[in-house]
């Protein structure tokens, strides 16, 4: 089975899955909830949330007080990064985490232009000395920040601001007058920014998760900032979204769901490995990490049976790992499939040959075709996607087929997409470790344990308890 | 089971993966297998090779003739990078794939200090676009460039030194006066650099593998540039080297090679989910894919009889992936087990206090503790790996220390670690789609196929057919 859209620049063929046969009517259902999704039904029953993200690029599904609120935020992101283009802002220090971060990295690592003047740059972690480092690589004077938080209690992303601000007061330089918080209206984040008078504040909305943010402001900021069409971006992931609602085996979403489906070894699908033939596409299986095995990676379904299911991402670019570990691919276990990735233009400048009448891309091309073979041969399934050119409208394209692909992957199995129940367990067993902290800085004695042990060390090491 | 060493500073707890015993007699014959090796044993039958890393960061126990050769390319990498320090070059530009990449990647990415005024970059593969980004972020006029290549024959590096070379020659740069060959005495790269007399030349040695080659030029070279003490990270190594030859249970390598049996599902082990609580040790995960899975991914044991074995590696970095992927690992299938990394050390500067009495530093910490609670309470294993400081000295030590459990792990397991059959097969394929991208070029009818639209789609894009 083949997709190919000349308009879109885009193909997927998945004739090396080995699918036999897709039949519509088992999908029907499928169908129906997506479509109502769309209209606004309740698809995060624990937030008792509605799950919007694909409203974000067209207004005209969207309910229309929400449609309303989302307008009013392109007009607000258009004139906030005017002003801060004609400022003479220089760079973009981004402080958010998950899907505040993995978007716009991939946006920015795919697409900025390598003349490009504007710089962009993200911390997303606590780790200070991975604070220090990134200080330590921007002109901080020429700096705008962006906070991105839904409601500011995010403790990674709270932590950064607190530390930057901070070191820029170390400086002497102000945090609030290049400060933009992007939050939910309302949120403890907002009011800080309003009470402290920052550059700005851009909103964020209870219904769209993390995972699936990147084509609101999270992701349009940065693009603005760059120079990039933002609006191209949003054209390019709504078309993708009007082409995957049709009810037909060519719909190139259903194609992603289907192959995953058809990897299945027992009661669990293979692995995805992600390769991309381009190196501003390395981070596109971090970002799939996160929107397929948080949507995915479920112990209940939908009906409350425990099943513990996933499905594992891994990968980084082509044809480097197959220095690496393709190795395995071809003679290991048979526990995976690939996604292949091609983008055919090769590059901005003229190509020199390496060998008479074949060029570096050539090889690029070359190689996947050769690895694409070798692990055929091996009886190992594939996919391919090829993509014209990089660029913002299709990279919306292809962010939306793939949160399409994964909520109709997720619907058919029976589980639901759009919450993350297991996240919380490790935040409140974070709050108990800093508990046991306190008791320990206190003096206090405390049982013997791995957990003990290790946070007596850190605060040794760093010079607060003898 | 622990191991602490407080010279190294590094312990390691596998308490959490459940192993009842270790029964030492069991690994008697691995021990003999590494002591043959370290002895010189062809260990390499493909390719009737020596596996000689060891040597590299220990004379003592190498042949003599190899001692004197390793000796002697201290002593020229001393001289060679005092020169290039003297004459004031700013910038490294490393060109080399696999081995040759992701070792000196992971090393910069840990260890070059955020006030260093030398800076290194990578080409690791033949994408156009890709090397285009590389040179604009770097001030050509003053780097020196090192092309990593046992043979010359690698493609994607040959192709990224024509193309940098020519991008240099459109620039009015000289190419050969700051050109490096990293490679085996006698090659065909050798042979170019002494032919127009580049810079200076380094060796490589065919008994030392790509995903072994750290402890080699290929990680002394940018050490060396970039200030790095290259001799207190050999020292690591051959510490952690003699420490991981001892016949007990503590052996800290055993004891990882054992953990990984312990997570056997039938007839194979489950992935190995790597997650550094440290923003300078993301690229270990990508480092240990190549090193375990290229190692490990094998179609057939030394017996000959088809296993496809393998052990797959993934990860990021924590607190991040809590953000992302982490979701799966605790709620979906039990088909992993974590290794968490600690840093003890938190910055080179003050830490603010985030809340009363708690830095970002103990959050980090207490979200890895966290997140280790979370998954042992949800029946996941995991181990935990501990630094003191990340240095030199302690990576060579990490480093060492995974060389020495792949190689316990796969020979008890009956897997040859220090061949890899399998990546060929993806070479050999690659150079029949150049042959058929000629006959397409020369305009000639070929078959239909998937192979042949992606080229002709290539070529076309390009402006090469019409």
């Amino acid at each position: 089975m083949q997709f190919a859209n000349s308009n879109l620049g885009m193909t997927i063929d998945i004739r090396r899955m080995g699918i036999i046969d897709l039949r519509m009517d088992r999908w029907r259902r499928v169908f129906d909830a997506m479509q109502a999704l769309e209209s606004g039904a309740i698809a995060n029953p624990d937030e008792n949330r509605q799950v919007g993200h694909y409203w974000l690029r067209d207004l005209s599904i969207a309910p229309s007080t929400i449609g309303d609120q989302i307008s009013a935020s392109w007009a607000k992101l258009a004139r906030l990064s005017a002003e801060i283009k004609e400022d003479g802002w220089k760079e973009l220090l981004m402080i958010g985490i998950g899907g505040s971060a993995l978007g716009p990295q991939l946006l920015i690592d795919a697409l900025l232009p390598n003349d490009s003047s504007f710089r962009v740059h993200f911390i997303d972690n606590t780790d200070p000395d991975g604070m220090e480092r990134v200080w330590s690589n921007i002109d901080l004077q020429n700096t705008v920040i962006a906070v991105i938080s839904k409601s500011g209690g995010t403790k990674e992303t709270r932590n950064a601001m607190l530390e930057t601000r901070a070191y820029l007061s170390r400086q002497g330089i102000d945090f609030a007058s290049r400060a933009i918080a992007i939050t939910c209206e309302g949120s403890a984040l907002y009011q800080l920014a309003k009470e402290q008078n920052w550059l700005g504040t851009l909103p964020l909305w209870s219904w769209v998760g993390g995972r699936t943010s990147v084509t609101g402001m999270v992701g349009l900021l940065p693009l603005a900032l760059g120079g990039l069409d933002w609006r191209s971006f949003l054209r390019g992931a709504s078309e993708m979204d009007e082409i995957t609602r049709r009810r037909e085996p060519e719909n190139p979403a259903l194609m992603l769901a289907v192959s995953w489906l058809s990897s299945y070894k027992g009661k669990y699908p293979k692995s995805m490995v992600v390769l991309p033939y381009k190196d501003r596409l390395m981070l596109f299986s971090r970002y799939l990490q996160q929107l397929v095995m948080e949507s995915i990676g479920k112990r209940k379904n939908s009906d409350g049976m425990v099943v513990n299911q996933g499905l594992t991402v891994y990968g980084n670019k082509g044809s480097t790992d197959q220095h690496a570990f393709v190795q395995q691919l071809r003679d290991g276990p048979d526990d995976f499939f690939t996604t292949f990735l091609a983008v055919l233009n090769d590059r901005q400048n003229e190509s020199i040959e390496v060998e008479p009448g074949i060029t570096s891309g050539d090889y690029l091309i070359g190689f996947l075709i050769g690895t694409r073979n070798a692990l055929s041969e091996a009886g190992r399934q594939s996919l391919t996607i090829t993509l014209s050119d990089l660029d913002p409208y299709r990279m919306g394209a292809l962010i939306a087929l793939y949160e399409r692909a994964v909520g109709f992957y997720a619907s058919y199995i029976g589980i639901n997409a759009y919450h993350q129940p297991g996240v919380e367990a490790g935040k409140k067993a974070a709050g108990v470790a800093l508990e046991l902290q306190k008791r320990i800085l206190a003096g206090e004695k405390v049982a013997q344990s791995d957990d003990a042990w290790l946070i007596a060390s850190h605060l040794r090491k760093n010079g607060r308890i003898d």
